[in-house]
């Protein structure tokens, strides 16, 4: 009984690490060029322009992210937003309202990710109108402030406490773990006050600020 | 300096974490839904045929492979190849000699992919003149058995022990780590004398055998 509960563990154990390995980025990648190479010899910018965008994207995450600005950050952001607006015929608009002293600073590679998927995916699926994002970063008293707030459908605090506490699920899978680890992460290296909130706006939406401090590793 | 060595090991694993969320399958493949939609608008056959077989490939990847037969292994070798050979330029060819009545029996969820993935991207890559894979499939006393023997620069028997042993690294990094997996998930679901064999082939290459039992869970 033992051993056939230890087998199936096994099992379980080797077809995650299959499935981590299911998608290969790279030849994703070598894929994505090689269509994007016949997309211009044939002249076709649209197409063209969107696989050099979701080309990027994927170079930009598996590249190891080792000293990464917040310019990369935004770069990878501008080309998510263009393929979503493509996606959902520009019922989308994304406002950028940065500091430009902040775009050389350094930050944490994918920062932004789970926040902006977060807004798009959950806030505005299921809405109607055009979902707008705004994107407003500040630099105050060697602090990096980065707001965004969307008007979506909103999350409720309830929901909000439990992704900070690691514990909300989804269909039986956790929900908002990209939200909690950003948050870890910017906690574990620089401890407090820096760190994430999230917080429902009064007008409808959500409200993520992102607390960072102000550093310059080049 | 415990302490320090615990954040360390945290932020590491909220990374690796991280790492696992970086590309979500979904939106890639409503990406890539979406620029085929494009590309059939504008008649670029090619450029759809492209991005179908990749959306199939990560529909594929990503679905929970919980009853799978042959059939569905061998659309996914032939949509990954035929964006290989794109790739590569036709290269590349691949024969297929598979007994016709094993097709619908069942097997588990992208056994194929590392030992296809193996040949292509290490046996041929170094590699000058035409690469060819030959698939061979026969159904004998209950078994199923599937060859796939190429002529790339092949494996040392050394390589091969490392590999079966789950210590072959490359760069620091695990390799063949997929034929590994395969290998030992069916010899947990189905023990000895079913797994999977590797043998450099005297002609040059490498010849794969996967023994499997003939189920029928339809």
């Amino acid at each position: 009984m033992r051993e056939a509960e230890n087998a199936h563990q096994q099992e379980k154990e080797h077809e995650i690490r299959a499935l981590q390995a299911q998608i290969d980025p790279h030849f994703l990648s070598n894929t994505l060029d090689t269509i994007n190479w016949i997309a211009r010899e044939r002249s076709e910018q649209k197409i063209s322009r969107m696989l050099t965008a979701l080309s990027r994207i994927l170079q930009y995450s598996i590249s190891d992210g080792g000293s990464v600005t917040w310019r990369d950050e935004i770069q990878w952001l501008t080309n998510y937003v263009f393929l979503q607006q493509t996606r959902y015929e520009s019922k989308l608009e994304v406002r950028y309202d940065i500091d430009p002293r902040i775009l050389d600073l350094t930050t944490i590679h994918l920062l932004l990710q789970p926040f902006v998927e977060n807004s798009i995916e959950h806030g505005f699926q299921p809405r109607q109108g055009e979902g707008i994002i705004v994107i407003r970063g500040t630099l105050e008293d060697g602090c990096v402030s980065m707001e965004i707030s969307d008007n979506g459908c909103g999350m409720s605090e309830a929901k909000i406490d439990a992704i900070f506490s690691g514990r909300s699920k989804s269909n039986g899978r956790p929900e908002g773990i990209g939200i909690f680890n950003v948050h870890e992460r910017i906690r574990l290296r620089y401890g407090p006050p820096f760190g994430v909130t999230v917080t429902p706006r009064r007008e409808g939406g959500t409200l993520v600020r992102i607390f960072f401090p102000a550093i310059d590793e080049k």
